[in-house]
């Protein structure tokens, strides 16, 4: 038996006709170096469908075309957010804090034959172009050095020139809600980079999701700062939650130093902000040093990588400000779940829950598969990697013009669900905690040792300043932890028995390591983060100087 | 170009999952007039596929099969409302305050094989199930008199017998999101009642956006009462709401007299409630009589009718209760708009927006269709019939067992929409004003007079204490307004011109009546309203003395 509602697609178009309509007044407030620059929602939508007009009739963009965009978060932005998938076209934003190489490579793989940058962007883009043959425009938005593209091949437009005087309405079509509206690739810090296809479906429900109060619950009273890029899975989905809920946004553009950032929260008094701890941590010293109130903003939401604990306490007791940490990643749209705490728990065991990577919506189903592949009750101590199933979560990945989607084995489950490569435990009340990733994580005797445990409890030692813990193989267990540790300064005499037998108090004896070496330094990525693989190649090539202790802690 | 996110179905039994595992400790509190009775979801989920076993293989309910309920608001309602859609069949709420001749019709209409009733119910159904021929089964659920059903054709079922011993978990089969979830007849005051055909996508999408911070803004840390009850448009989806957000529930079964509304709400403190403004008015009288303190009710949502701002107003200072007005109606599911007044404007303006119907979240679209059928402008003056689209909005209604969808023109226009049947006004700022409903409103000459209007004015008259005004046939203009008062008191001397002289102050000439005529009390239907169909009959059977006055007024 069918049901009589309606059958209305869920659709970009319609997040967009909505805000500009019953939101007019409501704001982009994009932040530029001279004072914020301030466009109402119903110009907005004049100038989106001016845009999509622009691109239809002059640059000859069809419906399934991919665009790209190479911009910061300012009102241009969200105008080519809107107008691209109404169009029924598909907006590939692209991250432009990627190796210059990964960039093209995904400019190529994406077919964008026309492509939107900010002028103080072009430096990054146009020693690309001899590589990018598939290019054939290039929109340039704001001002920049435009001689810089001279003597490339594609076409140069100027954004404002381009979209001035065509019609302010676009008869948006209806489309199927399944068709793409916005692709984000993943960084893929091993093999390609991995493209993310949002559905319109997708984003509308995530946009309600967003909007939900168990989640940021943004409406038309707030004003949301996404420091969060828009190359970033969408801003984590606040423009498009802004314009179902009318909250103004503030975009910074590219002024994302802690000291504008500072004065723009000041100035404008967003109630909401999202963005990755590093940006926090220096916002909360550029406040040390040059104290600003930002006290209007009520809650920030906080994802990307684990947030300290003593940096959301800090905003909260020394600004008033209450830091929400949240999970998620390119593949889930980006929202996994948000880490509110329960009703009824006194403030301080609030906490135990703040530092949570969160509970999951009703959109995001979960479960745990551990290390022989069978799921794991939820009970706070069994470790398994993070399976989620849901409308916004990646079944596949994209696999270029003209071809089959991908379903690599280690990234979905036959079932479909995505493998997030993240391993954790969720406790019986929901909460997931995250321990370490899949690839990093010790697969000893079938069960799995946290590698980001260990550290954790090695960096808690005074005379230790940095370690590293990975697998390596073992003929008995498979695979068991290798201890890497950095002494603090030179005079350091701490043995390895002393650190076996500080961590034999705080772990169980089958996940003590037996294997010890000393480094100068924890390898990095270009982004700070331990590089693992590094230290396990070092090791499979003899390169470590390793110390095999007694298994048995001396007692 | 399709994206690649995930087909997951929007379903009722994702809700239930979810609400039974990661909010699993959130309760349902059913009021007894024995103290409260307190069950978790978690429990409500075991018990839910309990009932799911029962009703499948004991009474032999199929997919697709509709079931009924003639229940109050308690927790055995809330596992049928969750059983029956997430195992592929269909959730029948009876309003058991219809005429007994109309509760027949509908249940014979739907074709309710089963029927679950609480127990102090059967004084109500008994007497109708010789005219039930359907009917092979009736559950009670709760104690009541099963005596009343002796003689009686089905077989009698008590609930927990029939559900205790069976599995708590349930195998919920994957369904197209499209699939009949719950059936909800309208009252039908003319012709025969409609049904409403819920789908799984319907109430899921419904289910967030109640939970939006901009509609309701449910979380887990809330406890929510509907008063509202369960057979009216899904209590307002407000069970769905609380599986999916983790927010516990009140539920008062049959005790909606203010007196025990008091008590329930001063010993649990619920956070939030909805209904209609019948209740708050006696709500208020009672908490003036016994003072109690419901303190802990942050919003109240209002709707069913419009609300006297004196009551919200009343609410607010004297109890520190906000109250939120809400407009829907059984085709909307129902939420079609809330009143939150826009950000930044002062207190006392904030009363300008809490009045109306509200703003319309991005799931409904409006549009006022006017006199003459084209769309009128968002100017606050232009007043046209309400239509409304979205994936929650009735496109049709149930045919009953077999038959098509019936799409009356009067209901559905020809591209899809709703036809509210209301008449009114929408500001540039998207709020909604109900004026009239379309058959009552008077269509002269091409425009359209509100009788509500003229009503209000003439009511606001010292020496008038009724007033109805109904259109009435005219030669020149197609319509004109009657004017039907009831003076105050014996010795009121007030003449036809004086009345006409004072609305002459208060709105255009143009709308102004002529006919008018004096009754000793407006004609009014079972629930109060005005009857106005019975003062047009008057008029048209020449039973009024009608004085026709000089369309112009002394000047």
């Amino acid at each position: 038996m069918l049901g009589t509602m309606q059958d209305v697609p869920l659709l970009v178009s319609r997040i967009l006709r909505h805000g500009t309509t019953i939101h007019a007044k409501s704001q982009l407030i994009t932040w530029t170096g001279e004072g914020p620059h301030t466009q109402t929602f119903a110009r907005t939508g004049e100038r989106t469908a001016q845009l999509a007009h622009a691109l239809r009739d002059e640059l000859g963009v069809r419906p399934g075309e991919v665009v790209g965009t190479l911009m910061w978060n300012n009102a241009e932005h969200v105008e080519a957010y809107f107008a691209l998938p109404s169009m029924g076209s598909v907006l590939h934003t692209l991250n432009l804090r990627l190796p210059p190489e990964q960039l093209s490579w995904i400019i190529n793989h994406a077919a964008d034959r026309v492509i939107l940058v900010n002028g103080t962007l072009l430096p990054l883009l146009a020693p690309l172009l001899p590589g990018l043959p598939l290019v054939e425009h290039v929109v340039v938005v704001g001002p920049g050095d435009t001689s810089l593209l001279e003597g490339t091949r594609p076409a140069v437009h100027e954004y404002e020139a381009l979209i001035a005087g065509r019609p302010t309405t676009y008869d948006w079509p209806e489309l199927d809600e399944r068709t793409a509206a916005a692709l984000c690739y993943t960084s893929g810090t091993s093999g390609d980079p991995k493209g993310a296809v949002y559905t319109h479906r997708s984003i509308y429900l995530h946009s309600m999701q967003i909007s939900s109060a168990e989640s940021m619950g943004l409406t038309a009273a707030d004003i949301s700062l996404p420091v969060v890029p828009m190359f970033h899975v969408n801003a984590w989905g606040i423009p498009h939650a802004a314009l179902m809920t009318g909250t103004s946004l503030l975009l910074p553009d590219r002024f994302l130093q802690p000291a504008p950032l500072a004065e723009m929260i000041a100035t404008i008094r967003p109630t909401h902000s999202a963005a990755v701890p590093t940006i926090w941590q220096g916002l909360l010293a550029e406040l040390s040093a040059n104290p600003r109130d930002i006290s209007s903003l009520k809650a920030v939401t906080i994802g990307g990588s684990a947030c300290p604990p003593a940096l959301m306490r800090a905003f909260e007791e020394q600004h008033g400000v209450r830091v929400i940490h949240a999970w998620g990643m390119t593949e889930t749209s980006p929202l996994g779940c948000m880490a509110h705490p329960p009703a009824g728990v006194a403030p301080e065991e609030e906490w135990s829950y703040r530092v949570t990577q969160g509970r999951f919506p009703a959109g995001v189903e979960a479960r745990l598969a551990g290390p022989d592949g069978s799921f794991l009750p939820w009970d706070g101590a069994s470790a398994g990697e993070l399976e989620v199933r849901g409308p916004w979560i990646a079944g596949a990945y994209y696999g270029g013009a003209g071809n089959d989607p991908l379903r690599p084995e280690d990234r979905f489950s036959p079932d479909g669900w995505l493998r997030t490569g993240d391993v954790g435990v969720i406790s019986p009340d929901g909460y997931l905690t995250l321990t370490d990733r899949a690839k990093d994580v010790i697969k000893s005797g079938g069960e799995w040792i946290s590698s980001v445990a260990l550290e954790n409890h090695l960096m808690a030692h005074p005379q230790i300043a940095e370690a590293a813990v990975v697998a390596v193989p073992d003929e008995k267990w498979g695979e068991r932890p290798l201890a890497a540790v950095v002494p603090k300064g030179e005079g350091s005499d701490v043995t390895f028995q002393e650190l076996h037998a500080f961590l034999g108090e705080r772990i169980a004896r089958w996940q003590l390591p037996e294997r010890w070496t000393t480094i100068t330094a924890v390898p990095k990525t270009s982004v700070g983060k331990f590089d693992k693989k590094v230290l396990r190649a070092q090791y499979a090539n003899g390169e470590l100087k390793v110390t095999t202790l007694d298994p048995r802690p001396a007692s």
